[in-house]
């Protein structure tokens, strides 16, 4: 091939800012990400880029901002439905007297479907591109985010007791593994083991999860530490803190989430280091519940991974990863008692390359370099809002809202344009939504 | 007057929700606000409205919610234009190594009318009606809001030490009560005393203040208690904590607005809670800088009045009082370790009501009742990421970020439609922006 022709490739984006997470702290400006196949392959100053590449689909953002696609760490997507129905209640009132009571009445394979879809919906309108969820009927869970381009680590559950899908522990991990099957080679979805909490899952069980996820080489995610009082009952009646529980029954490890994780003391801390297990932060949910303190910046100097998950929208109240990201830089400011703990680049790294080394999928996802996957997200920049612009990573932890994400990109495919989502249909899940909420709340009156 | 012809009014505004702060967590459905020479006349049954009233001008809003105006209690306006040139330093180092130098170098009468503007529109922009400012050049804020038909607090500020707007306390007191007499029978604006804290202004001073603000009857708005260092200095300095000196000096009172309030004991409490004075609750801006917790529940039931502020642009790094709200709601849950503190219906309380009572306006502002001003805003409730529509409080407080405000009024003038501000020139005041980011960043670099 002649030196001076173009390349052709599939996908040409040119952008103000890119902030591509690696190499650190870096702001590139005027520049242009090519992709082909789906995958990143250059990252070069925009004048440059017309006489290197020629292009199928080209887009000219000069006024945008890209970073990596934002990664939901932890949530329950279906429960969006929820989204609301109970506010400014205690944690267990809000579970016994609210969510659980609704969950018994009205979750079946149709409001996951459409809670789900209404998630992503959401999710992909505030940046978020990758989510892990943990729900009820991850069959349809995956099934739908598959059919809609999206990429999610799907978490099947596993309590002892039973629930609208399953009996029990083995009940729920055949059928999860027959779901991990069924998508198996998916490269989209990642179906993992999703124990519910050290307090719903009993020794014997966590154990055979403990050992199916070494054996498939399998993530394992699940609530740990998510008050002082799960601690406090976990020692009155098994005599361990839940993390050592945890431990001894082989849960921690290279593969294995850990979701909350306030209450910890130096002891818990040493062995999710040792571990290699990854922290996942849900500072709003944390908060509205108020379960406690996640304690960040001490997990960071520990060279502990943290990803930023927003919860279910039922105790946060939105999927928006752009507050997510500035409350935890927030309250890890205050509860540090340090101004300078969490920067506004720390909250990037967590809600991107944190929530891909959390998932397993660090050599995919999680930053814009050349030969990782182009899970991409762009917002206007351009609003009296932003201005004025020093540091565009600033305006992104501390200034915006995800409402200013108006496109992106997963494996180099468009599922958002002009705030529209590709590959879902919007009037319907919204239409959805409505008749989900006259069906419950005319239950609830 | 025969009794079936309708009354002409100047505006009509119907909408899907009003949320009228009085009553008490009440929602109406449906419903019209009537209007005549800036004054809510009458609220009523949409379906009445059209047989009651014959208006000038007409709008509905089938998928809004209409809210007083938000009110602002703190800021720094003009320091918009520093939003972002200074992130994750702890606050002295932010003081003295960033604000003070650039302050020292670039605030000017200039400055302070663009910063103002621009701080206005993205109020507008994202709900707030009345505001409440403490910055050097109080002279140029007062004509700015006067002329853009917003309403505010202008306080100007006293100090021990000359700034580039005065040369110490009496010079300070004396321009500033020459901008009070400037803007004495201004309906919008309302020039008040703003020491700017008890560790800036010496005994002499505040007495003063003290006693030309019983005998103008004129509010004083102040900086106190923002952190535990600076109750620790007052005690080491002084022998007294801070509003403990402040009470003893006078500058306690119905009028007084004491703005941070982190650190407080038992003692604090009770000298505002006799002393009539207001809490000025700035979240973000605490947890920005880890400058304390403010207990804003244990403040609401000695009966003590809080409003909200979102401090300057400079330490926030935004002026949106629904992130705002959100904020004090999140916080005040995990500060006082109990999920039901601090409920949505409170926090929309506190960033109206609590406003107006806090600025001594309550009898015209912070409701929407009949009598009050026509001080009210609108938001877009039809997006997907509002669904399902359970609560629209809950949506208000927990889901929304300023950008669902589409329009609003202030004495009854549109001052915002279609989020376009009605009367301030946003690409001027845009442009403007960018070129004090060139000149200031070119200085910096």
């Amino acid at each position: 091939m002649d030196q001076q022709s173009p390349q052709l490739v599939d996908t040409l984006i040119s952008a103000r800012w890119i902030i591509p997470v690696r190499p650190e702290n870096i702001t590139l400006e005027n520049h242009t990400i090519a992709i082909k196949d789906g995958v990143i392959i250059d990252i070069l100053p925009s004048d440059e880029a017309s006489d290197r590449y020629e292009a199928t689909h080209g887009l000219d953002l000069p006024q945008h901002v890209l970073t990596p696609g934002l990664i939901n760490a932890h949530g329950h997507t279906a429960m969006t439905l929820f989204r609301g129905m109970a506010d400014d209640k205690p944690l267990q009132t809000w579970l016994e007297q609210y969510i659980w009571p609704a969950e018994a009445e009205w979750v079946d394979e149709t409001f996951v479907h459409d809670g789900t879809q209404l998630a992503m919906i959401e999710m992909l309108r505030s940046g978020t591109t990758t989510f892990s969820d943990m729900y009820f009927f991850p069959n349809i869970v995956a099934k739908v985010v598959s059919d809609a381009g999206m990429r999610a680590q799907v978490s099947f559950p596993v309590f002892d007791f039973p629930t609208a899908w399953g009996q029990g522990p083995d009940d729920y991990i055949r059928k999860g593994l027959n779901v991990r099957d069924d998508f198996k080679h998916s490269e989209l979805v990642n179906v993992v083991f999703g124990p519910h909490a050290p307090y719903t899952v009993n020794d014997d069980a966590l154990n055979k999860v403990a050992m199916l996820a070494a054996e498939l080489d399998t993530n394992i995610h699940i609530h740990a530490h998510e008050t002082q009082q799960e601690v406090d009952d976990a020692i009155a009646s098994t005599g361990k803190r839940p993390v050592e529980r945890l431990n001894e029954l082989g849960i921690l490890g290279l593969r294995t989430q850990l979701v909350h994780m306030t209450a910890l003391n130096d002891d818990d801390i040493q062995l999710v280091k040792e571990s290699g297990s990854h922290i996942v932060h849900c500072p709003q949910s944390n908060m509205k519940l108020a379960s406690g303190l996640c304690p960040v910046q001490k997990l960071l100097d520990q060279d502990i991974n943290v990803a930023i998950g927003t919860d279910g929208a039922a105790s946060n109240n939105s999927l928006d990863m752009f507050a997510e990201m500035r409350t935890a830089a927030l309250l890890a400011k205050i509860s540090a008692n340090d101004a300078a703990a969490f920067s506004d680049w720390q909250a990037l790294e967590a809600a991107t390359l944190g929530g891909a080394k959390a998932l397993g999928l660090d050599d995919q996802l999680g930053t814009l370099e050349i030969g990782k996957q182009a899970d991409i997200i762009a917002l206007d920049f351009s609003r009296i809002e932003q201005q004025p612009m020093y540091q565009p990573v600033s305006q992104l932890v501390y200034t915006a809202c995800g409402h200013l994400v108006t496109h992106s990109w997963i494996n180099g495919k468009p599922v958002l344009a002009d705030r529209e989502p590709a590959t879902i249909d919007i009037a319907e899940v919204q239409a959805k939504a409505r008749q989900w909420k006259e069906k419950i709340n005319g239950e609830r009156r």
